[in-house]
């Protein structure tokens, strides 16, 4: 009896000494034009190479797809801000997230003394996708994430190394996808959130979640989902910003810390809108 | 004295115990035609996957390059053997290589149970070179090996992964630079030396050094410096054969145990020009 109390005290004292030496991880996903354009992009890379601790990039690279695919005489379609990824678009991508934006990103990190991987879901099988099924629409070489190599990701990140995240999956059959970076992103800060604290930044245009839209600096502070559906349904969160949201509340309900939607320019800033759970 | 002798006698069995667990270590350096190609690649990828023990991938891309290059309206120029790197030209490379032709394979392996991670010499500043100084030539973002990352590459190879590496190094400046596959491959191999028994594979068109240019069975099964100089001597090995076995020989002086020269297909077999050191 004296034993099993023993045993009990030991068990609790374990579990709350994991509690307090959980480690904090910040991902951060940046869109398209931020890392597209050589003055933004530098700025992102400080500001970035700043944040203390464990941290995970997520980068896009729409755009930068989209004009070359233009130069090669590619229709760029898109579907519910999805692009249509046939062959030639899948390799477009390939070569512009993979490729282009991803090692740009891992040079400029490497000459601040960020030690950088980049990496797509089919490096050390990272993560495993889905082909879309086709129902309304084909979307093409589009993936579903279905797995993501938590043990992988946590050792990389134990060993002192920055993943950078190219929205690019794998269906382990042999075949690249293309992947919504902002799901990678989320699918990330949650396979890795009984390991770290996990703090999830999207980056985007504005400076938050606005209650009116014509004023750039009518930040919500906080929002939770009584608040959410609250707003949405009196018209003012709409559009675009709705799935983003639903994938946030998603997160926080998986586990994830935080999830906080800002502007790139405020990146290691206590700003931006913060998405909790109650 | 006799703790001396004992201590000595430790120290040999400890000697020839590591010499008898230093464990092989497989380089393959495939060029462009064989990784571009939809059914060379596939036949490659399934023999390489057939490779017992730790190995390297190392490979090119310059048909796919030049190919880009040309859909883009990008003259390629070519002096040497080595393309001349303009700014375009590098974002071309860096798609082509980095993106496309690495990930290709990368996805590939991952079909057929090999833990690749596709690599350049940015991520984890795994190579390290310098913007070749202008002389007669001005090659433009090319790079210059000054510092392959040893302990990194033995830690991802004893974690059992299995590095894809792209031609492309980085400055440490932020610059990414076209770095020669075959440069990378030896550079790489010697870097590695210390630490396992090193094969370095050269795979290109023909079966092995030739006696007879027109007879493909005419394989020089082993070849040293002596009997190279002579061959040379007497104009049987000539053009771009010869800066190739150079950088051979320099491997084999500098502890690799072995550099095959021989044909993508006979990956795995027993066949091909050895360089050997005496």
């Amino acid at each position: 009896m004296f034993q099993q109390e023993q045993s009990l005290f030991v068990l609790s004292l374990h579990v709350i000494i994991q509690y307090q030496i959980m480690e904090k991880l910040t991902i951060i996903k940046v869109g398209g034009r931020i890392v597209e354009e050589e003055a933004s992009l530098k700025q992102l890379l400080r500001d970035f190479s700043q944040i203390k601790g464990n941290k995970i990039l997520v980068h896009g690279g729409g755009r930068s797809a989209t004009k070359l695919a233009g130069r090669l005489g590619l229709e760029s379609r898109m579907v519910n801000g999805r692009r249509i990824t046939d062959l030639e678009t899948l390799q477009v991508v390939t070569m512009v997230y993979g490729g282009l934006v991803n090692k740009n990103i891992v040079a400029g990190l490497q000459a601040l003394n960020v030690n950088a991987l980049g990496l797509t879901g089919a490096d050390i099988n990272l993560i495993r996708s889905e082909k879309r099924p086709v129902a309304d629409i084909d979307y093409g070489f589009v993936g579903d994430v279905k797995e993501v190599n938590t043990g992988m990701l946590y050792s990389l990140v134990s060993w002192g190394i920055t993943p950078i995240l190219a929205p690019l999956t794998h269906d382990m059959q042999g075949n690249m996808l293309n992947t919504n970076a902002d799901t990678i992103a989320g699918e990330t800060a949650r396979s890795l959130a009984g390991i770290f604290d996990v703090s999830l930044v999207y980056c985007f245009e504005k400076k938050g979640v606005l209650m009116d839209e014509n004023n750039d600096d009518s930040v919500i502070s906080s929002l939770n989902k009584a608040g959410f559906r609250d707003l949405v349904r009196k018209g003012i969160i709409q559009g675009g910003m709705i799935p983003k949201l639903e994938n946030a509340f998603n997160s926080v309900e998986a586990g994830v810390k935080e999830v906080v939607i800002t502007s790139a320019n405020e990146i290691g800033k206590d700003s931006g809108t913060r998405i909790v759970k109650d």
